[in-house]
C-alpha cells in the first residue's frame, strides 16, 4: 500500500497553519513538528498578535514539541516549515538537535542559508517542498498589504 | 555628580540573574533590557526547568521588554547579558532592531561572533564587560556538573 505519510501530506498541515496566520493579519508562515508520522506540534506565525519578534512559527513549534516529548531534544522528529528558517529559528534548530528540516520557500534575503546560519551536525535540512503554495500565499499577504496602506 | 547608570551597573543585575541561573541547576546566564537608565526586563537562562532550549535569558528578556513597552521592537534598548548571544538570541535581537548589546564574557565556541551571525545595522555590540564574574560563574558550574557525574 502507498504511504500517505509523505512530506507533502505533512507539509499541506504547515500550509494550512500558514493560511491562518494569513488571515489573522500576520506573515503567512506555519509550522509542523512530526515524530513515528504523526503530528506532535502545530503553530504559525504569531508576531504581530503578541507583539514579540520570537513568536515565529518555528520558534512556537519547537516549545510545543519539546512540551510534548517530555524533553528538549527533538530526536527522530522533522519540522516541516513553509519558509525558510531565520537566523533565530535555525539557532533554535541547532541547539534541538532536531533530526530533519524540510521547508517550502527558500527566503533569498533572511533565510539561514544566505545568513550562514550552522545547523546541528545531525541535522539534515532540504528546501522546495511545495514551496509554490509558501509563496503564493506569501506574496498574496504582501501585495494586499500593500494596497491597504 | 557621577553617573552610577554605567554599563557595570547594569551588568551586575545581568550577574545577579546568571547567580539565580546557577542556584537552580541551569547554565549560569543572565540578562537585563535597560532603557532611559530603567530595567524593564530581567530573565536567566531556563532550558533545564522548561525543557525547552528557546528559553535562554535573552529570549525571555525580549519577549518581557516588547511587552512592557507594547511593542515589538526595542528602539532606544540595551540588553546587557552575562554571556556572549548564541546565534538564536542574536537572530531574535536582529528581528527587535534593539540599539545595543553589552555582553561579558566571550562564548569562542557558540558565541554569534564565531558562528558569523548578522546583528541589525541599526544595533551595536560590545564584549568584555565584566567578563570575569561571567566567565567565573561559568567555570564553577561545569566543574561543579562534572563532579556530580
Amino acid at each position: 500500500m502507498e504511504n500517505i505519510f509523505d512530506d507533502a501530506y505533512f507539509m499541506k498541515k504547515a500550509l494550512q497553519e500558514a493560511e491562518m496566520a494569513f488571515e489573522k493579519g500576520e506573515i503567512p508562515v506555519g509550522a509542523v513538528i512530526v515524530i513515528d508520522n504523526r503530528v506532535i506540534a502545530r503553530a504559525h506565525n504569531l508576531t504581530e498578535a503578541l507583539n514579540d519578534v520570537t513568536a515565529h512559527a518555528e520558534m512556537q513549534a519547537i516549545t510545543a514539541a519539546a512540551n510534548f516529548l517530555g524533553g528538549k531534544y527533538l530526536k527522530n522528529c522533522t519540522l516541516y516549515v513553509t519558509l525558510e528558517p531565520c537566523q533565530m529559528c535555525a539557532g533554535a534548530l541547532y541547539w534541538s538537535q532536531i533530526s530533519r528540516v524540510v521547508y517550502g520557500a527558500t527566503d533569498e534575503h533572511r533565510g539561514c542559508g544566505v545568513m550562514g546560519t550552522k545547523l546541528h551536525p545531525k541535522t539534515t535540512i532540504e528546501g522546495g517542498c511545495m514551496a509554490e503554495g509558501a509563496s503564493t500565499l506569501m506574496k498574496r499577504f504582501f501585495i494586499e498589504k500593500r494596497n491597504l496602506n
